[in-house]
């Protein structure tokens, strides 16, 4: 229990090097099904690194524009059993009320083929449009955050396996969630930035994932102005990324990085 | 059109270097929703690269465990429009069942919570176990596969963005697919062997990705001995490989590799 919380466990494995092989104590990156639930109804399972899952479920919920602010959650209770965690989660009439027009969009989206395609793409035409003004300094604070998300990686450094998100404020990074799941790390990240009341304006968020347009339509739902990503984007991440007003800046390794406008 | 065959388009981008901005035409790996639809009915949209669109209806259908064999898939139409690519496929009443009964287990994993995750956790408990024998001589042919995927990785040298997974037979890369998302990835390779009619017997699969619970799940309905990824396991991928006696070879880079059984 104590170990699921780090997001990490201990394994033996069989490490092979030069047609040599060795049993070695490994550590290995922690993935289980989370359960969402609000107001009595399960909205999602998500498989996700068992650490920092208060903030996970703020920041899902925030991010996937259920609740509008956490003033509109009234509570927010963790259990956990063998089966996985589940998150019991009391918000507000209007926040259930957008949930429960979701899930009607949903069960369209998955009624037929292209009307499908359609239904998704009406659910992203409804994202909110970036208001925060991206600050010229910040590029040049991007490799200097980059440098720093290495020693930053905790899961990381231990299992090779997972993803971070970070929030810089004046080139520093002051926070980082590691997730097996790219989109997870920044719900994590965003549940701690609804947290701390942290002003968007200030700051900027960076992955050491690629960019997908999971990432994109999280970051905009949370007014984020610039995404700074480690690795390539995708051409709808892109494409949704001009759309909803999102700088988005990937392939950002040592001194450079590309910008997609 | 042609070039959303191709995977990848271009695209006018800035590129950062020691504080110089210049422009240029870069590549980038495509995603599109791509519509699934059995006997008239939607199952799924995935957001998957528009290359390979055959082999990879072809290889979901049978890595999900609605076809047994490509004999129970009748016809199969893909047709484009703006909003994405709609793959219509003919299949036999036997499967069909198979989908419905599939259908009616999602349901009952987005009902609940803590019962979601049990109905979650009974789909996979009822997944073939893998009686594929591996080969000793495999692991030998590891490091030669591996240092083979890069030349082959034609979307990815040109984006940056997309997996890769490939077909070893007898220490060669005899087949490779890439697309943005890795098990969609998979799922073109495994069309691709079942229209060959490969002998699973002969070979493994190598993939540039981490290895997620997905990929071991559709390896094991497969009948796939052996997985070597590149990158990390998580801890539910290592458990479904021992539970589905799949072999499991990560962290695969030069000479050495990680086997967790």
């Amino acid at each position: 229990m104590e170990a699921q919380k780090l997001g990490y466990e201990t394994m033996q494995v069989h490490r092979f090097h030069h047609d040599v092989s060795e049993d070695q104590l490994d550590y290995i990156v922690q993935e289980y099904p989370v359960a969402l639930i609000y107001n009595g109804i399960s909205h999602a399972v998500m498989m996700a690194t068992p650490s920092d899952i208060e903030k996970f479920a703020k920041g899902f919920s925030l991010s996937e524009g259920i609740l509008q602010s956490l003033t509109e959650l009234y509570s927010l209770e963790i259990s956990q059993n063998e089966l996985g965690i589940q998150v019991d989660m009391e918000i507000s009439a209007r926040a259930f009320m957008t949930l429960k027009e979701q899930r009607r969009m949903m069960v369209g989206r998955t009624g037929c083929g292209l009307c499908g395609i359609e239904s998704l793409k009406q659910l992203y035409s409804n994202l909110p449009v970036v208001s925060t003004k991206v600050s010229p300094a910040w590029f040049n604070q991007i490799p200097a955050a980059i440098a720093q998300l290495k020693v930053r990686q905790k899961i990381s450094a231990l299992t090779g396996g997972a993803h971070a998100a970070a929030w810089v404020v004046k080139g520093q990074i002051v926070a980082l969630f590691e997730d097996v799941g790219r989109h997870n790390s920044l719900d994590k990240l965003l549940g701690y930035l609804a947290e701390q009341n942290m002003d968007v304006a200030e700051g900027f968020v960076v992955m050491t994932s690629r960019a997908s347009y999971e990432l994109i339509r999280k970051c905009a739902q949370y007014n984020i102005g610039l995404l700074a990503t480690i690795s390539a984007p995708t051409s709808m991440a892109i494409d949704m990324a001009k759309q909803l007003n999102l700088t988005l800046a990937s392939f950002c390794r040592g001194d450079s990085f590309v910008l997609y406008k």
